[in-house]
């Protein structure tokens, strides 16, 4: 069985029951929440041994995050536990101001996981591993973290492990473009593969996505696989050394929830990957994927298996009336 | 007033309060739900003098089943309550793998309704009675069942009620093709009014709707009616005697439950009928019922009265805005 | 700062958690509302000095009302505590029989409001009052109300305030169109600016839009401006001393809640009006925050800010992709 | 099968979730409920055959009320729907300002019940019946309710019906001392049994229990049975005949909710008295029922079947430890 | 009208709908919360005229602190929205794992109302000012907030307001009693009124109730007025000039809720007190306003006005039942 | 570290948000709960090395128990999943009859755990495993059950792993006396560790506590320990070995849910026996750890850490106040 190791930081998400203004609200729910937990959880539940690096603190929202990690059957034996810092928690306003959008409010700074150091980073988490997820979150949440980051991507480059990175930019945390370049650059240099999306290229590039991309691979020089995730524009798969361009459309359903479809998206696309499919199959199950992800709320709950991907696609591809009762 | 008994299973469903896979569930609604009851209602609610022939377990949800039909007006002078068996219960999963779409975990074997059998259809049930319902999943549930339904049809042929049967497949009951032609080829051979969808009539006899209909006909030999719903494209009613199709397309709602929507369809056809309206007229108002009924949750809640019917009908049918308030 | 007084009923509405007939509900939530109040609390958030001119019961509904306007920063002196006579209250059924309408049950009659009197309307209440706002509602609840509307209204007159009136006719209240002509009459004569809806218009003059604003035209001898709010079709202000038409469409959004998009419409474009915006943009930020009210549930809880109203612009008239996390 | 014909308001009662000042509830739960409805629900419960006078609003709350009388079995032949008058409605404060204790605001002025008048009392609603069960919460209504109340009590008299009577005193309706006796005294005259309580007897008489059981002796002048409902003391038979005191002691519980227990206490006492019971058995019945209902919320909810009540009496009258599952 | 200016924090307080471990929780309710706030709003209930100077973050939670605080009648032109540093939130996890007791998780650490300053105390704000609250809470916030606590008793003393101190330890922050005595004491020194709690003293002078007051006394150099709240033993007030100790008794009610009792205690203690009444009918009124305040959920909900308490104190003090419908 | 196995059926328990009669639930939460599961979860808690022998179905419910179990730390590795029989479920009513006291409603005939069977027992389960946990209720089940139950002790004999047994008497499976010593036997005779409760003991001996221990001594001839948990009584440990009787009397808190404390009770015993303190500190844990579990709703939820248990411990031991915030 392939083995994967992912790091980030994982949340508790309060959610409110209603759409609107946070202000209004009289009931949240507790959810936990992270890109890159999720994408591990995916990768988990399609068949893949998986370990997850992180911090929490020493409180009930840390004891949730690591029950909720083993619950998935995720190794949680490198999630250190702080006892001097706070698990990290957010508030979610959903559709308001603009409908269908979410606004997101965070008690983030100095939370456990923004205090990963490199000491944290112990060369035997990697041993047997065959690749290594991490996004532009990470070393987004403070220095230590991302020297702690590039500590990790310099074992992995070491023990030939595959690097995969996703740009996800968070600009509550990265401010400004040029901030974004310095912190992301080291890991877009060094990733095998190199997952981004529509927002995260203009933001960095400007609106011109075919220009885009062009300049990204400049900066990606390890990358042998760019994919860029284009929401209902489905998704394409740029392969470096084949230099050909992959494309697949996505699936039509009503959006709930956009949040996690982008993780659920690379997830199931390094598992199809990791299983020797072919990149078409790669971004034909990844897309099944995402628009499960989309119609339903919550980022872990819709996470498929490979059965639920199957039936999925044998609904939408097929036109025909389906008795399913 | 007209008269009409309807036979079939009423279960308690257990529905979760959020979409997606069931684990992740907190709470479920009770609710009363099957679908031949659910017709019946439908018919007391339009005016119709209904009676219906059941068994629920000796348990609370046993009661709740008696006090909702009651609760309706219906009769249920012909409910066994079964101290052996307890009343079938099943779970919905809504939306999840399949967007929209509801998968079902039934714990109704050795039910108490599966135990109805031949001794339980009592010839007095029929007194005075206008026209019998019945659908496809009753003689799908147990051999006892089937017997006991080929028994109530006999007496209604002797008494000349009026047979309706709506084949109401269930692949979860009657597996194949072939076990479904076995177990409802008696039922759609006594049929007066048939009532069938395109659902159905692809897994009997395949894609090719007019097809279908032809290959459904040869088995019909009583059928005066044969009426075929078609979800979104509305619905078709062949008027055997002349030989007419009379088409009716669906009213554009936005779908919240597909649950009920037949059996509201079949309700309000038949008190239609039994009112003597034309079969166009007949259509136009199932149709009405069955957007009613797709609009919203639930089987029970949604069906309407002759008043609701109307009021849809004449904001439906002009397109000027109209003050509600 | 510009200072705006408005005048009418506030309840309490009990509106069930589920959408379908009241019947078969089982959880109701508590809010406030009431259109001209919705205005008012509109305006305030938009920076406006506000008071408001009602009636409520010695009862906690009462205090509720005045607690809530008081919260938004309305100025509540003038707000009447009635001992003799409860606060209005009204029940809402959703979707059913309309999917996607409301249904209304009150007890309103002999309600606190409705017991407002001429001796209710101090002089003093429109000192430094730069505007005055008033609905048809007002005047159709009691004989009372009526006149004391009427004088509130003659105070304007005198003191040189701007009156302004919004038909918002209520046909549960005003039963026929001559019994609504005969109560509005003097009220639009009176009005500067004027506010009406296109399903108050037909339910006025007919079907045809065009005739019906020139027939208002010749009531409205003192409007300097016509308003129509068109739904989906967006909205037209027609400057009566240039005889220019101005049209601006509306925003697509998702409608989850017509109830108050009105209100919010009215308070937002005078508000504009207030600061001195020209015709246009005050239609433009009166439909985006109709739109942003149309895609929440709640009259008061989607009431926007500029500040809101300035993103919901920038996002729906640019077409790029945003990050906003 | 006896036979039992009882006469009141049911309202919709609307309860919010949370204990506390209603001015900061969010959500409220409906409810059917009325006393002398609690009565013969209670009374159907144990297997008497019962019918009720009552009116309903042309509304869902007025449905409400109908389904829930015909889901219990209680025979709605005798509910009027009136098309003028709202159902009558009432909210609940629990537990404020007194912990524990309720306070009630009503909406049930000029409601369809109190609207109920002679012309609704017709002679063949007692056809065959044995005992006509009336609280002093009915000719409290309305003028044309206590005329439509002695109506009944004639036709009964005439007919050697049994009158039941309970007190029940409601000061919201009844004012003050003087009202009350002026209102209840025909009634208290009428009835050969007789229900009231501490409160009740308190108010009217004073606090000397003893002298005030011997002052209401006097009024009821027809009485074969004055029972007293002590809430923790228990309860006392009176036995006119045999002028002789039964005293049953309460069954320890913890009470959630002190509404209905006098309702159900009242209803199985009847119901025992009928059966034939002695009155010490009608007696342990009563407190048991009562005990039940004050440890639920709800009127009609815990309303126990003789199964009920005979499981329960073998666990509270005897000490030992019993497995239940 | 007197004029009372209070002091401190408040937050947003996340209560799960459930009582046990924080992370089996699922749903959790939205309040505002705050000890001295608590105490103020209480006194604006009671009809003095109050303000209250605080900080809160330019986020949803900071609104809808403000118009909590606008709602129930506080001026809030003296509250800070500081746009660098977040609302203080904290989660509360409810009878575990001491049943009955409430344990905290913070999330306030660099909040807004930290940062307050002695540059936000401006001489103004105690403009014809009465009485000036603040308890042991504030100065343990930050040293800033110490200074600030310190100008504003400055400005008291020398504007000759009454300071009114309540110790209200709280460990979380204070961390010793060494540090307890350090950062309190000049607060108990300047203070003319002085509340504490058996708690409070136990921690600062250890268990001996009676040598704790006169330690107590010895620092309470300017204190008029010390009171004792003792919980179910009810409270003492010890007043300095006449040397005289006044007890009063608790009143029994079942505890739901131990939170914001303390609070309703002072600020009713205070305004019986700013009315003129004798110290134990102080105390009297205070103890009720307790026992109301512990005998439901919510902080803010329970606070009673006259009316409340002379309802509940007629209840209390009399034995004879009572009808209140 | 020690290791201990336990070996029983998880179900899915529907426990309604109300308590009374399940007729009239709304809405139903669903738990995972199973008497062995709760032994086993508690000693993971209390940091032993724990695996579970049990079987669910291949539905939504069998994932949630064993993501539970995983959630908990405890080994899956055994757990079966059956295709052919489905999870296990039951309903659980609340205080109805009997206030305080819980009826069940099963749906577990034929549950995949009741097709346990000896093939299941792999001796590989028991390496180094020092303790093996099981309860009345596994035998009870079915044959099979009993079977594989036989099998697992004779391993554990040979083995010479320490045999703990719970009677756990469940009479609606094992119906009578009798019937409840024949099953029950072989496993009381084959336990070292015997644990029971007085309504069992009743059940099988009668009523006299003495004598009952007595003769269940003459059964159990393996036994060293014998342990009787008495509810409020507290609990007795009677030490073969030294013949003697060690009482500890329970901890007074207000019972919410009796459910699951006798399973704590077990798991907190075997804990601190494992760490090897002396019996009466064992009882005293265990005591403190039912009176956690009887405090609060839910069965695994309560389940007390060592540092839980010490909190609580040092609390009500000890008589003063505590400041805890």
């Amino acid at each position: 069985m392939k083995k994967v190791v992912g790091m980030g930081e994982i949340m508790i998400q309060m959610n409110p029951t209603e759409k609107g203004p946070m202000r209004y609200q009289h009931l949240f729910e507790q959810h936990v929440a992270g890109s890159e937990g999720n994408v591990i959880i995916q990768m988990q539940r399609l068949g893949i041994q998986t370990s997850f690096i992180t911090a929490v603190g020493l409180d009930p929202f840390g004891e949730m995050i690591i029950s909720t990690l083993k619950s998935e059957g995720v190794d949680t034996s490198f999630v250190k536990v702080d006892p001097k810092h706070p698990t990290g928690i957010y508030f979610v306003q959903r559709s308001y101001p603009i409908p269908g959008k979410t606004k997101v409010f965070y008690y983030r700074k100095n939370s456990a996981a923004s205090f990963i150091s490199e000491k944290d980073i112990d060369a035997k988490i990697f041993d047997d591993v065959d690749l290594f997820f991490l996004s532009g979150i990470t070393p987004a949440l403070s220095k230590r973290c991302r020297k702690a980051a590039l500590k990790a991507i310099e074992i992995c480059v070491k023990k030939k492990i595959k690097v995969v990175f996703d740009t996800n930019i968070r600009v509550n945390l990265l401010k400004t473009k040029n901030k974004a370049f310095e912190i992301l650059k080291p890991f877009i240099e060094s990733a095998e593969v190199l997952f981004t999306g529509v927002g995260d290229l203009t933001f960095l590039f400007g609106k011109n996505l075919r220009n885009s991309i062009s300049e990204l691979r400049k900066i990606a020089k390890n990358a042998e696989l760019i994919i860029v995730k284009k929401g209902k524009e489905g998704s394409i798969c740029f392969d470096v050394n084949s230099n050909t361009y992959i494309e697949y459309s996505s699936f039509p359903v009503e959006v709930e929830d956009e949040l996690g479809a982008g993780d659920s998206f690379d997830g199931t696309f390094l598992s199809a990957m990791l299983r020797g499919y072919s990149f078409e199959k790669c971004l034909r199950y990844a897309n099944a994927s995402g628009a499960m992800a989309v119609s339903l709320k919550g980022d872990i709950e819709p996470l498929p298996t490979w059965k639920d991907l199957d039936l999925f696609l044998e609904v939408y591809e097929k036109s025909e009336e389906k008795l399913l009762r």
